[in-house]
């Protein structure tokens, strides 16, 4: 429920970060979007694609606004523009904005999220990057629609590896303080192409079959 | 030495990934860069600023060009360019291919990664992605030139919010079987400009003193 309290419209936030259209990330966070939908009729749905849609890199200019923020003790969130001060700055302001805003309403998050190279896409970095801005707050709860092609569950050779899960939570945690973080993850989808891996192909069903269960039961 | 041999040229790649041009991460690798090519003045010196010349993220192109590869079986690295069957495939392999090169022909990649978010920069992530492609092997020697806003040492309180020096690591090792990487970390950056971590100021600057000595010291 939002900052406004009891009857108030609820807004989810949705971002997809795959570069396949139809990878099971998104899939999944689908799912999770429209079973949200149908439990909140008059709730509020903001979908971002981070690929087709992309957000650039912070730049020098972002940081020069975030200085400037510092340094003269703005603390009011509706007050950061006044801390905009050259045309750059003005691009990067046009840029972080609309995500702050977006980011700060949403009362649930929902991210659609790949492991690349064991840790998240660049693309879902890069709004990472932008959205960790001085004073921004987030209260919201977090789901995570997650595929990754190997296991990186505890006990697998590979699970000091994870950048990935372990990463979100680490990020969400020490940054906006958010603990309410719920993982929906699609394992060892690699074992549909690798031949190497077709012992584990039962192992990546019984995964699929859960996450995509939970993306309905998750749901509040 | 480069796969041709005794008495050919030796190439460094080097990168940048700070959003801040004056950030401790720039100006360490350039000295670096400063003190490899007096050392080697025959050498072959390639840059990039990921920030100033943004590398895509990888789409669905891309991975299209990759499950060819995989499916076909192509092995040889100079024959990828046949997985290339559309126009859109085209304008990714346009992208990735120039990367491919110049990582593979390095002897040794210099990175200017500084910690944003307890991982590293979506600059740097980008091109991660977009170079962690099918039969690309890499036999570099890599220098890190890191700078963090605190301090992730063993010990430290957020020694396990580290996803920046430990994700390199694991990347590197899992994905190209390096383990020569060495690091030059100025530490606890933040200390410059939070009064509240003023006390770590001359841990600070010690780390910056090592830091700066290694850059010309590393030099092989």
């Amino acid at each position: 429920m939002s900052a406004y309290g009891i009857g108030s419209i609820m807004r989810l936030l949705h971002l997809d970060s795959a570069a396949r259209r139809q990878g099971f990330s998104r899939r999944l966070s689908a799912r999770y979007a429209d079973a949200w939908r149908a439990a909140h009729p008059d709730g509020h749905y903001t979908y971002r694609d981070l690929v087709a849609d992309p957000v650039p890199f912070i730049d020098e200019a972002w940081t020069q606004i975030c200085d400037t923020v510092l340094a003269e003790g703005l603390t009011d969130p509706r007050r950061l523009s006044e801390a905009v001060r050259t045309p750059a700055q003005r691009r990067a302001w046009d840029v972080v904005e609309p995500l702050l805003v977006e980011l700060v309403d949403a009362d649930e998050l929902l991210l659609g999220v790949p492991m690349y190279n064991y840790s998240v896409p660049a693309s879902l970095k890069a709004w990472i990057d932008q959205v960790t801005f001085p004073r921004a707050r987030l209260t919201a709860r977090v789901v995570v629609a997650a595929a990754r092609g190997g296991s990186y569950l505890p006990g697998a050779p590979r699970a000091p590896f994870d950048h990935h899960e372990r990463y979100l939570r680490d990020f969400l945690a020490g940054h906006f303080g958010i603990n309410d973080v719920t993982f929906l993850t699609v394992e060892m989808v690699n074992a549909l192409v690798d031949p190497s891996l077709a012992d584990f192909r039962e192992f990546h069903e019984a995964s699929l079959a859960t996450a995509w269960e939970a993306a309905e039961r998750e749901v509040q």
